[in-house]
């Protein structure tokens, strides 16, 4: 009886041991740069979060994120009862904690107004507090002053535009003009907004995307679920590199099983994900070959060319196996239907063998 | 393009709502009580736990449970740079959410000391704040005047007793003597403490097994494992037939796959969780029948007797097929290696069919 | 070094025996009958499936079913270079061993022919081999000789019709006026023939719901995923309640988490599964009370009542929390989304609380 | 309604063909050669196994295999009855279907006989149905004459060797003197030979590791347990270079989480699973470094040198973090206590950071 017992018993501990390390997140680096990722966006019991600011860093490292972002409400604090107001709680609890974890952590804030302007992520700022000011202008100029990387979160978010469709209102206008908005949220949550893709090209604005969590990163997200996240292309793994690219807008966003970003950096990023093999035997008819797909991304391609096969799953982390008729001469066209690079606009690929 | 998309998202919300709500534990009832699932341990923020209250009832619900006490400590506040203290603020923030919800919340605290006497909840208080004093024995003269259930916490917790064995100091023998020592933890977390049966035995002690959980209980006890839990056989589902159950020491201890209980309760527990199928087909030499184990406790049962099967699995909410030699006569005993009934002894049942 | 291998290797062993027995699939009884769960479409090697016949009996019992038929096809044996043709074969190699584990098994065929008439099993038949003719008439004429229940399989299968839409040709009208046609199975595989409801409603025909597996069953339904079944009403568990209820139409279709039966026997199914209990609270507005669903089946409830929530989840094996505004009067009015009582038709149901 | 079935039928048709492909099992090459995944030892209908042979290579692609051998027995057919015995119809029905998939197909068959000489595979052979012959050394000596690789299957095997404990026996020494014993089989299912090591070091004989499977893959190894494989260091990846690599001895057992192999080839092996970093991080006592581990085997470091960690896990896909006292100078020494390089050995390893 005993031995039974404690067997049960190890087996839970042993598990539990395993799981707390930071995971391999499969995605590839671009050419010159390395890819981090990224989530900018999440709350905390100093504002309407639902946890400790450290448990942020530890669901950051399991996960395998590369950089956070605490970002509690300036303005919104329903906990204020029991917790006293201090915008730099965070921070100040996770600085440490983080370097010894080696996480980079960003220091920012969620500078939370109705709409218009909305709510805007100020990041690497160095005093939230001083950015606490009555007018949203204020607090812009202050975290500008800080050198801060604005962020329009959710543009599009119901309870603020009843159409879920992101408006450009004079003060975004205004911040654009003074080259203020550095960055918007595509996707935040389990919302995305192809209309912001549009806004982001035509202004020179990074596409970002977060997870905006209040809850728990392991309910919202079960495993193999992932939480939304910006991926950064850096030249080094490093607090200024990051801040670099993101000034530079070299981005892209994953969420679900999708990427978002401008054609620039999806097409290379595709393209180090895949390889595609030799033809390892043919019959009368039919060539075969493999394509590797060597990211935990799968890619759904469609509207393959005549004689080819008409859609293909290249799954993630597997190998899938192509047949096709020898009609084809050895390249295939294909558009990629989670990869979006724009409002209306998915990437288009060649696979050649 | 759009569609995929649609249809991904889609699927993340459905799962998350369908997975909000309050899971039906299979634990019989006994004839003339009803079986609350409680835990009566638990940390938030408030001390050194890492979530804020209400997650804890949230938790609860999710899991299933009748009952919990959040059991902050009073003596323990690594958080009070940031969070003054307030012994009673779990209570307030959690009171009106978990009646609302169906929850009999129980309000109490830790009284936590070094050994000996240990950790102790204080179980059904009205103000934990009074309790907060220097001396160890009037915290728990002031828990008593409020009418408290006394439970000693993990009394074999390696960090204050190196060699994991519970001892009775003089402390404790005092408030035995008082009659103010009502339970004890035989499971706390993942330890279980085998002797704290016979000292519970021998002093007229209930049983408890609890969680003592900090972080995250969907992170702890991945689904399809639980959460220790203390079984109270109460007279209906109310405060008050809670706290009548758990003075006279109905209880039973439900950890990873093993029960622990008087065999009092053990043994019309175990026959409310099997039924036994008439024999439903003979050859020359065996006997065909089924076990019906509506439970989520399997049940391993071993030392079967001559000609019989050595050991049977009766798995959690399955049934099981038993072929048994006609020389066996219509009924089979054997013990259950995880129903634990004493320091040292397991429930022996019979199976007659 | 040996202990920690040791351990590993007796977790695999564990897990192994524990999940080889038969699991309770929580489905209610109606009032007066016992609800049995039966899957009367399946192939083995002895035609165009991928799996010895024992191992048909083996899922079965894992899944929980209660009845299984082996339905290899007479005409079609694309293995008998390797396979000798042997129509009973499947029927011979399993009897006994389902006897021994008690699983009612039914002695099948499919008569598998172009459409029209398309495939046909014939099920509680006596020799295969003498249902084997040219004519198709004559297969039929012979196994309803024997006594058979005629199935019609997946009646819109698109390899037969294009449109994916079951038609009433010649032949099948001469078989309903001959009272041939005793089911039609309006789930098959993971294809819906909404129209084949229409059909058996004015043909007096019995709802049939099967998986027509070929290949594996724990690889095609992924627990929790379980296979397409017809639920029968019978009497009691035994070969001939089974055929009286089947003869007399009383079946139940359970595909994916949908219920597809005649309303007179899905409404007293949904009231068996789930209980109301009485409001557990109350404040100014709101009147609390909660829904227990004690089936493997969620409810999707839509099309509430003013006032009322407009949509509810009761998901399986859950208690739902409903809190309702005081202005509805102790009734509340859906639809479920998920009970099909009709081409075009769900239930409408009623909660009392 | 109708929206709601169609979205549930749309995501089980998704995942089935998502997972229908072939994954990438992460596991290092060594330098020079490329590393074979391979299982040498299965069964189908053919003799007592419960599939049809299409079955294993279809496992295997899913498995990520680069290479296996279906091994039916010779003298062991239970299903005569009903399949007339064919020697070699698993190779006839599987030739071609695994050359379009890209799998390596070994011609194999079983030598099954009493203890001594007990079960053997012959490898690489051309027609098994020569290798039927009553005498045992006849079958050794045309299988050799077909050129055959001889595997010696669980030596220890407790239904014919009753303590569990491989003997060579005459007739294996006269193998061994002959050259004709090429491989033993020190893992098999469930059950782990260690003696098996010593015979294959002192005789120049390659350890194997194979499934021994009858039933069905999926089902006896879950996701993400593995089959017991055998790992081949070949040249390339043909079925000549295979052929060579075996014979030369150049192999790696891969069972639950532990590697089993000369340390020739454990050791280089384990370095290009993992990569240390520079230490990213100190402060005064401590310098933080990390190990990324990316390889499927998670490591457990143990027996640590004085000041470091008495234990590490280097968990499988992920990075471990490694806090050490500065009083330790850049390097740690471990054993892996699950790379086992003897029958009582394990690997020692150096972190040089």
């Amino acid at each position: 009886m005993k031995k039974l017992i404690f067997t049960l018993s190890l087996l839970i501990i042993t598990v539990t041991l395993l799981t707390a390390q930071k995971k391999i997140i499969n995605l590839p680096d671009l050419p010159g740069y390395v890819t981090l990722k990224c989530d900018f966006h999440m709350h905390t019991v100093f504002s309407d979060g639902q946890v400790w600011p450290l448990n942020r860093v530890d669901e950051a490292i399991r996960d395998g994120l590369d950089v956070i972002a605490i970002t509690d409400h300036l303005e919104y604090t329903p906990k204020k009862d029991f917790i006293p107001s201090d915008f730099n709680a965070a921070w100040k609890i996770c600085e440490t904690y983080a370097i010894e974890r080696n996480l980079i952590l960003v220091h920012g804030t969620e500078i939370t107004r109705k709409m218009p302007p909305g709510h805007m992520n100020a990041l690497f700022i160095k005093d939230a507090s001083l950015i606490a000011k009555d007018s949203v202008w204020d607090n812009y100029e202050e975290a500008i002053k800080q050198g801060a990387f604005l962020q329009w979160n959710h543009p599009g978010w119901k309870a603020q535009e009843v159409d879920g469709i992101p408006k450009l209102y004079d003060m975004h206008k205004r911040l654009i003009k003074n080259g203020w908005l550095h960055g918007i949220e595509v996707f935040n949550d389990s919302d995305f907004y192809p209309l912001a893709f549009t806004i982001c090209e035509q202004n020179n604005i990074a596409l970002m995307g977060n997870s905006d969590v209040h809850a728990i990163i392991s309910e919202r997200y079960k495993d193999p679920e992932h939480r939304p996240m910006t991926l950064v292309f850096a030249k080094e793994r490093s607090h200024d590199s990051l801040k670099e690219a993101m000034f530079a807008g070299r981005t892209m966003v994953y969420f679900d099983n999708n990427l978002a970003a401008k054609e620039e950096y999806a097409k290379p990023f595709f393209y180090q994900c895949i390889s595609v093999g030799k033809p390892y035997f043919q019959n009368d008819k039919t060539i075969f070959f493999e394509v590797t797909n060597k990211s935990d991304v799968p890619f759904f391609l469609i509207n393959g060319i005549k004689d080819a096969p008409a859609s293909i799953n290249l799954a993630a982390n597997s190998v899938t196996r192509i047949a096709v008729s020898k009609k084809v001469t050895s390249s295939l066209v294909y558009d990629v239907s989670n990869v979006i690079t724009g409002e209306k606009k998915v990437l288009r690929i060649e696979l050649k063998y």
